[in-house]
């Protein structure tokens, strides 16, 4: 059994030789332990801020099991909540084999893929959920803006909110993923960032401005999309993708147009709302399993192949969940 | 009868040789019409914005009266609703006399000073009345920060606030300021952002962290107040007086913290809230009259001196609502 630690720091984007796979026997299995056998680990883009000691108290040592939050099957079980067969996610770190108690696991819901625990089912999902219900709040015939539109948390806002009515408009990074935002999840528009017009493009595809912003990125997407908000609107500030590499923290946008807007900002952490993991699951488990609620999945192969899709993920080359099949 | 007028664009902080004093004799009063001799001009840091067409769309040209509000005496009326004699507020501009149609008047509360109604009984006072009630919130016991906290605006709100039990810190430029605002309007701490710690005193006077910030500066108070926020803290965006004097909007703060703190900032225009004026009167004038509401004025004397009033204003020197005495 392998896991995979950290080998040195970062500097800036990471790179495979950040990593190395080495040897991890995990422990025996104890009282009201369980064995998994890890089917999927969970690449996020937070895991970059907890390497760099910047996630909310997060941090890690050299020679540290990369953490994360993974899938699999129960091996060996000595709790009676579990026995060998059952699926069941639970923060597992990056390695192929996890000893954990039997509190710290979730039994997955009956009928679905597994690999949608991390996503859309999963703590995006719930990020989704709650950014949607407590600050986008969408309303038929308004204008909902996303970005990184084909992750799990970006293509469950814009679904959630397409639901209801709301024209969604997505900014992503390339011609591939605006083309997929359309095609595959049904955004109504997505603008590239790296477009030359991007400005002008954002604006052209909201003629009535932006009624709601969902950020993930930071930086000057967040700047554009303030730049064009609509009386009163609504912005999760969810993520900082744009600013994770980077050693030093970069200044934000300009706030007068928040002012002149009479706009509201609000931060939002899905460490707050997992109370609410049940809610999310009996509004999206059926909708994903009837195929409404669609998602991409950008899977690599072998627990080797881990800290070179981390980097994919962190260079912002990943089509959608990223992930490890084990 | 005299006006000020925009002689040429201030570069950077406004100078008297930005204005000129014109005579302007104002026209006669017809149907509907009053006359009035004015007794108080205000001078408002939004007016810097005004004068280089950034704010919330209104512009000027070079020779243009410099609009603004004022309080006066009706010295002549063709209208049923006013005699001579009534005092009145409206937006007269920077003149010393002026004749409006009376459906744009307002009539001062009775005993209590004229020049309230342009401070803490005008539109600086409906900010604060608003900004307390709809974003801060003040609670028992919380602690909430206010910057620019000897001004109309923040000297209303930091009362309002203690009224509810809470512990009021305010952020002002220099020592003399800060003096005033423990003194004179009850705060219980006041931190000089212009000190060399100013960020460790400002976390060693919020022991408990902030709960809310009312913010007219922007900048790097503003910065320092979200690096220090409670979890969930509510911050109203008022003003920008930071950065009103430069050509180009600068950037504004990491939003990280923001999110790390689950907060809210929320855009806060006073033009949204002016139905809300009687309310705010019938609250704040029986506290204005028993002296519980307390407030600081920097009164000019004389038309010729406003455009250095104005200035002085915008460099931050005054002590108080800023006004010209005629």
């Amino acid at each position: 059994m392998r896991a995979v630690v950290l080998k040195r720091f970062p500097d800036g984007i990471p790179c495979s030789a950040d990593f190395a796979v080495v040897p991890a026997p995990p422990p025996k299995v104890v009282i009201d332990g369980v064995r998994i056998q890890i089917r999927f680990l969970s690449l996020d883009p937070y895991l970059r801020g907890v390497i760099s000691g910047r996630h909310m108290g997060h941090s890690m040592a050299l020679g540290d099991v990369v953490p994360g939050s993974g899938v699999g099957e129960v091996v060996e079980s000595m709790s009676a909540d579990f026995a060998p067969g059952d699926w069941v996610q639970g923060e597992f770190g990056w390695r192929e084999e996890a000893v954990v108690v039997a509190s710290q696991l979730r039994r997955l819901p009956i009928g679905i893929a597994p690999s949608t625990a991390l996503g859309v089912l999963g703590m995006p999902g719930l990020t989704a959920y709650a950014g949607v219900n407590d600050i986008v709040q969408p309303r038929e015939g308004e204008t909902i803006v996303v970005s990184a539109p084909l992750g799990p948390v970006g293509s469950t806002v814009a679904q959630l909110a397409r639901r209801v009515g709301a024209r969604v408009v997505g900014i992503a990074g390339g011609a591939r993923k605006c083309e997929l935002a359309l095609s595959v999840l049904g955004f109504d528009d997505c603008i590239d960032y790296r477009s030359d017009d991007f400005v002008a493009a954002l604006h052209r595809a909201c003629p009535n401005r932006i009624d709601a912003y969902f950020d993930n990125v930071g930086g000057r997407v967040l700047e554009a999309a303030l730049g064009h908000l609509n009386l009163r609107a609504r912005v999760a500030l969810c993520g900082l993708i744009d600013q994770y590499n980077k050693a030093e923290r970069p200044p934000g946008p300009n706030l007068g147009p928040v002012i002149a807007a009479r706009a509201t900002l609000t931060g939002l952490v899905v460490y707050d709302h997992f109370h609410r993991l049940p809610a999310m699951l009996d509004e999206l488990v059926p909708l994903v399993k009837s195929g409404e609620l669609k998602y991409l999945e950008d899977i690599a192969h072998g627990i080797e192949s881990t800290p070179a899709a981390f980097a994919k993920l962190m260079r912002g080359e990943n089509i959608g969940k990223a992930l490890v099949a084990l």
